[in-house]
């Protein structure tokens, strides 16, 4: 099992913390954004006396108000019965491969991905194959011939994680029609993990897999964590119209009994009219992404691609092993005693070389404290490369 | 994956509901008794805007409460270094076995035993062997042969759930030893489910498995859900001194990102204070049993120990299949537009035939209710066995 590359320096900060220096945390997609207030008003409004269990699928309710949603982005064709309540995404990631594959069998993911993906498919003994994505051509999806030489007869599965965490990548119409065709050929399921889908900078028509026309095969992975700050209140959504993957699915969720009720009744009061929170945080993003990545891109040495969704970049540092890096920001590097946390990117590929000097970077911060961090970072390059190593 | 004999039969239930039949449920340990006030009164004062990520480890202000919560049962010798905060006791379990064994490895149980277990297992790719306690002895722990018998060279932990669900027998501080040479003899790790430690009726001081002696050996599996009705708000504990499973379960909570925030928030309001409603809640578990257990045993051909912990039991019933009768009782059956729902017990063993005609019943329901629910069973059962089949 391996570390989570965001959060195993986490002591390394708290240590940091401890001693009294102020850590700007870049290392995770923790929003500063508020969560929005009808949100927070229905926990004051609760008037039940016992918090019991909730259905193991979830309240009927607020799945009945997320097939509203999901039309709002061109997925239509579904019900309430298609869609199952999970604790985060994260659990919904954990059942859809526990549902659709065997352990043994073989799952596609793009590299550098969302790590902990690999953490869910070790806990169901399933072999992750990557194929790999590059900063120097701004993480398009990689060629059907690398899909189709990592492709064996135990692959069951390709997980596409869009907008893309870590590299904010944005797949395209026609990146999608590519892997639709693979997806039929191969007779794989598409677990489609779109958390991000309301963080999109681009014109172009958001697509989700679940608009392809390949119903039998897609598992949606959806969460509230992002889009309405409430990443703690760890509610996600599996959405699926293949009723074997769906049953099999709820036999996880029973074994498990039942997801957060609280954060139910939060997310359940977030869903409909919020569209002027949404915008607003849309903007937000946007304007941080701006700012963020051409700050990024003016520091020597450092390469930022332009992401185009979520609110994460990959970015290559100049330096020869980023983890270091990153670790002596926490234990040696203070400006005015303050510091900066990134997750070091090998832990987003396969084979951490391919990593080794790039970060990830989630700009979740205002935009003073991205200003603070970009001149940290700065700082920290020129001490760290300038420093003497005995 | 097999299907939760607590919940596979909710279909039915549900159908019937959309019929108007009242169902009494006394399929689940869902409690009706009222969450202290304080837990819920916290929810009313929550004052942050984001409802951000909490650490993977849980809120460490809540572990330390945990600290001396832990102290008034003997358990000494631990920190909130120790302890980690779970979805729920069912994750705490599943990350148990993660951290614990290897897929293929064996883990030994008695059965009856708590469904959810083995579905857990499953996931974890291990091989659940039982060992069988019978209804005739009152469920007492099978004799040392049996679990010698049981133990192979994969054999890497025995999971006790003590009080026991589904048959709510205590166990001895006999039978712990017993245990504990066991696991000190084969070099075993004894994960331990003690979620209803606060309901023992006998007047026999309970002993935790981490007061054994063998604490690099134990892992404590704990949860909220019962002791303060808070079933729903998915929080658990796993607790052990050994310091590799500690940082082993650490990565699987480190992938999955936290625990719920807002559980995190109401447990730990309830956590001290609550030591007139604890007194509460137990005398009314012990009310609910003594009536519950002897109006069953009045029952013509019913047959149920009496039970000295948690607030369940295993009975017997004059039916050759005693799923088949649940269902019936669903589907068919109805007196004054009310039934009964009940767990089949052939889910509990791992060879079905031995729990055929067995039920679990949960006497979670408020008097008038068992008195209706017992009622219906005495009713339904006459019918059932009089019904013409043809």
């Amino acid at each position: 099992m391996p570390s989570s590359p965001i959060r195993k320096l986490a002591p390394l900060a708290n240590e940091a913390k401890r001693q009294g220096v102020k850590v700007y945390h870049l290392n995770i997609g923790q929003p500063d954004l508020p969560t929005p207030q009808q949100g927070l008003d229905a926990l004051k409004t609760i008037t039940r006396k016992t918090l019991e269990y909730s259905p193991s699928e979830g309240y009927l309710s607020f799945r009945e108000k997320l097939v509203g949603y999901y039309r709002k982005f061109g997925i239509n064709d579904i019900t309430q019965e298609n869609i199952i309540i999970t604790s985060g995404g994260s659990e919904a990631i954990l059942f859809a491969l526990l549902a659709c594959l065997n352990p043994g069998d073989e799952m596609i993911m793009v590299e550098p991905g969302y790590a902990n993906y690999i953490s869910f498919a070790v806990t169901a003994g399933i072999k992750v194959v990557t194929v790999t994505s590059n900063i120097e051509d701004g993480f398009v999806l990689p060629p059907m011939e690398a899909f189709e030489e990592a492709i064996t007869k135990h692959t069951k599965a390709i997980l596409l994680c869009n907008p893309n965490n870590p590299t904010g990548y944005v797949y395209s119409p026609e990146e999608l029609q590519r892997l639709k065709e693979l997806v039929l050929k191969y007779d794989l399921y598409l677990i489609a993990d779109e958390v991000y889908r309301e963080f999109v900078y681009t014109d172009e028509p958001y697509v989700s897999a679940l608009t392809l026309g390949i119903p039998e095969h897609v598992i949606l992975v959806d969460s509230v964590s992002k889009r309405y700050s409430e990443c703690g209140i760890r509610i996600g959504m599996l959405v699926t119209r293949n009723r074997m993957v769906h049953d099999t699915v709820m036999k996880y969720c029973q074994a498990r009994l039942s997801p957060p009720l609280l954060g139910q009744i939060v997310a359940d009061a977030s869903v409909e009219g919020v569209e002027e929170y949404t915008k607003a945080c849309f903007e937000e993003y946007k304007a941080r992404r701006d700012f963020f990545i051409k700050g990024l891109n003016s520091i020597p040495g450092v390469y930022s691609p332009m992401p185009h969704g979520a609110f994460y970049t990959v970015a290559s540092l100049p330096v020869a092993d980023a983890e270091d890096f990153c670790r002596w920001c926490l234990t040696d590097f203070r400006l005015d005693n303050e510091t900066v946390m990134m997750a070091p990117a090998a832990g987003f590929y396969r084979n951490p070389d391919l990593g080794r000097n790039q970060v990830r970077l989630a700009y979740v911060l205002k935009k003073e404290d991205l200003q603070r961090s970009l001149m940290l970072i700065r700082a920290a390059l020129k001490a760290y490369n300038n420093r003497n190593v005995f």
